[in-house]
């Protein structure tokens, strides 16, 4: 979408630290670290936020939860634990309105998040 | 799995405040909200946890997810904002070993989560 920082990610005409990506989906490092390992998850094709998404996106919902597991053994904090957050709204604290999941790890967190 | 709490909520065995069921999930309140809307979801069958998924439950967590989307929309907090969070690991906050998402609404959330 235009004007989209994550779409502008997504295609590479926005520069950002990629861990990995593939067909339908894009992990990037947070360039506002809250954790020692901070990585967005996003999906390439343009959905604004979880209160937006149909029936139809369940694959792609899928798609990405199977890529919050692969951040998490990809930055070594698969055993050790880590949090995954998505924000909906502005009430939430959702800054960037295209869909994206918050893995955070290497250190403790408290409760409630 | 014998001795699991949430699969004897997903069972009936054990009673909880169910918003809704399907085949594959159940969305009820957490007996210990730390917000005004505060709704676990969690698949039916065993799963330790996000770090023990496979490529083969990529429509399970598909699932799960559109689940969430329909805990916003049944309480309310799709439009006001809602945060979802997945402890995953002790050092994260995990205290129960099956699988469960937190879905929070009706409050502000801060940042870091």
């Amino acid at each position: 979408m235009d004007g989209c920082i994550f779409c502008g990610i997504a295609s590479g005409a926005i520069p950002a630290k990629v861990l990995f990506q593939d067909d339908h989906v894009v992990a990037f490092h947070d360039i506002h670290p809250v954790a020692p390992v901070h990585v967005l998850v996003i999906p390439k094709r343009h959905v604004a936020s979880l209160a937006e998404v149909s029936p139809d996106d369940r694959e792609m919902l899928g798609h990405l939860m199977s890529a919050v597991r692969r951040v998490a053994v990809e930055t070594g904090v698969a055993e050790s634990g880590f949090r995954t957050v998505i924000n909906t709204g502005e009430g939430a604290g959702q800054s960037v309105f295209h869909l994206h999941i918050h893995v955070l790890g290497g250190r403790t967190f408290p409760w409630p998040p």
